[in-house]
């Protein structure tokens, strides 16, 4: 899934995503709640409406910014107090809120509310915080059934704009891994539509983060889709496929473009590079993208360094036509029972770097 | 003719021009030169290929950008030594010298390398530079033919990439009717295959370029194409279109557009205002292109207020189909013979403002 944090995709239309294969995107329930607010949003109709978006739109909870974006905040059960990252103003985000805030935005995927249990922890605050989380849970699939069954939803000031949203619980535990299938336990009693890993790639090593991965993905219900949040690299990502994840969302295609950082078959490539300054070849031969098709990596390099706009517009363009081609290639293989075959090469592609 | 500085219109796409419905923009010969230098572009097949645009590009002289961005310069009868606001290097530039530059980058349209009179000058300063600017002109069309006659071109250094440029003449004198006409008539003596009207929108009063316009373009070739230099706003366009205008390049509906200002059937509107904030209308209702037909004033609202480059890039596309629309507008109204009532309704529509 793209990242839209802003109601967009860094840089890109929503017309290049939609030819570029995006077929949900994630928003931020955190910064669209503070920017532009709920109401300008509810009141145009939802998130899609309001984006021009008509195809599916997964929100998180709003838990991980506010835990990460906030230094100043008070935590309880009942919830979390934190100020704004923008104007410095107090606002309390609970699980029922999380939720309604999620109503209003009408996404189709619907995160639970969780705390995003920091790195490194120890058992003991792994476990509180798992616990919480848990707790949460709970509460975010009562509030969320309250509000699809009461559309009116008069107390919470919001119109319902989607009546079937998904609601996915998410798996916390930190690195301790009797934690991990002790959380998705209590996940599954509860009962969601998906599950996620959350609370990896936040400073774990990666090692740590696949021992997470290749326990409790396995273990989580095979009818239901498995999210693994803020993942990753290419690498990364195919791995975990081949650990039997099927979802991922991450900013790295779209902040690493900003950067003139590109991802190709051969691995990465900095436009920076002089070495580029007469290269008339596109950013990568064996892509077919609307950029590779059209502009040399010279003009690209020239765009990035003359400091251009449009640097950012198409190197963003390729690197998430490279990732949503990956997935779908992924798909492909597993169809065809060739899933090995594609990872090994691939693989071997990204290490070989560019000629 | 949308302005493409440094190989890109800011912030478009070429694809989103060509949907646009430009079907000529313009390069800066003094930026191109400058970076991502001759040699890269010249190497690489020519602009076209360069920036992958296979559409007419006119390039211009230099000259303009060599008075305005550089305070220090030698400026002779031979040529102008400047040096590079990019890094202080020193170069020169000289009538042969631009048409070298253009012929290397391979434009559809080369003007005549010209000295832009400063606003103001006294009458002498006027004739002094518009008899250098003759003279210069000459020794543009000399130059410029040897490079087309001797396609190897060896003493340049450079590719011939295009043999059919043409070259179009530059109008100067200041305000002062009688040089304008002077400086007309020794351009058309050395002939041309399209003729400027050059130094104006340079900081003198709008009646003062208008007089000039005025004068000069009933003036010009009927058979050739009028090209008023840098001018305007849509309302400055309509009014030099019925003096016989056919062509203007403009910065400003690609500038304005990252500042917020968006251009419409009823005159400017600034997506800043806190009114946008929760309109579902369209900027503009009367416009067809892609952002209109899309998006909000709300989400534009939103983007431009959370520094997304989405905003950019949508109000620059709005911004160039409005003008492109209002050219083509114009192109059918003066075929239909229709102008006269075109233009009343169109100026009454900018003036009446947003409801």
């Amino acid at each position: 899934m793209p990242v839209g944090t802003q109601g967009t995709v860094k840089a890109l239309t929503q017309q290049m995503l939609e030819e570029a294969g995006a077929s949900i995107i994630l928003g931020n329930t955190y910064h669209l709640y503070l920017r532009p607010g709920l109401s300008t949003i509810n009141q145009l109709g939802g998130l899609h409406r309001f984006m021009s978006w008509e195809h599916p739109i997964l929100t998180d909870s709003g838990g991980f910014q506010v835990f990460s974006l906030n230094s100043i905040r008070k935590l309880s059960e009942e919830g979390v107090e934190f100020q704004s990252h923008l104007d410095g103003s107090t606002h309390f985000l609970s699980p029922e809120r999380s939720m309604e805030i999620q109503a209003a935005l009408g996404s189709d995927i619907v995160m639970a509310f969780d705390e995003c249990t920091p790195f490194p922890a120890t058992r003991d605050e792994a476990l509180t915080s798992l616990t919480l989380t848990e707790h949460w849970a709970r509460r975010s699939k009562l509030r969320l059934g309250e509000l699809h069954n009461d559309p009116a939803a008069e107390n919470a000031g919001i119109t319902i704009v989607n009546q079937t949203q998904a609601l996915f619980g998410i798996n916390q535990g930190s690195t301790y891994l009797d934690l991990r299938e002790q959380s998705l336990e209590g996940l599954v009693e509860i009962g969601f539509d998906g599950y996620a890993i959350g609370g990896l790639s936040v400073g774990e090593e990666k090692d740590a983060m696949f021992e997470v991965v290749s326990r409790i993905a396995p273990l989580m219900p095979e009818d239901r889709p498995r999210y693994l949040m803020g993942v990753g690299t290419p690498e990364d990502i195919v791995d975990a496929v081949a650990l039997g994840v099927d979802m991922f969302d991450c900013v790295m295609p779209t902040r690493n473009a900003r950067n003139g950082q590109l991802f190709t078959n051969r691995g990465k490539l900095n436009i920076k590079n002089a070495r580029y300054r007469d290269d008339a070849q596109p950013i990568d031969a064996a892509c077919r993208c609307a950029v590779c098709v059209r502009y040399s990596r010279a003009y690209l390099r020239h765009l990035y360094m003359s400091g251009e706009i449009l640097a950012s517009v198409l190197s963003s363009l390729h690197n998430i036509s490279f990732y949503l081609d990956m997935m779908g290639i992924m798909r492909q293989a597993i169809t065809l029972g060739t899933f090995i075959e594609f990872r090994d090469s691939f693989l071997s592609g990204l290490a070989r770097g560019q000629d």
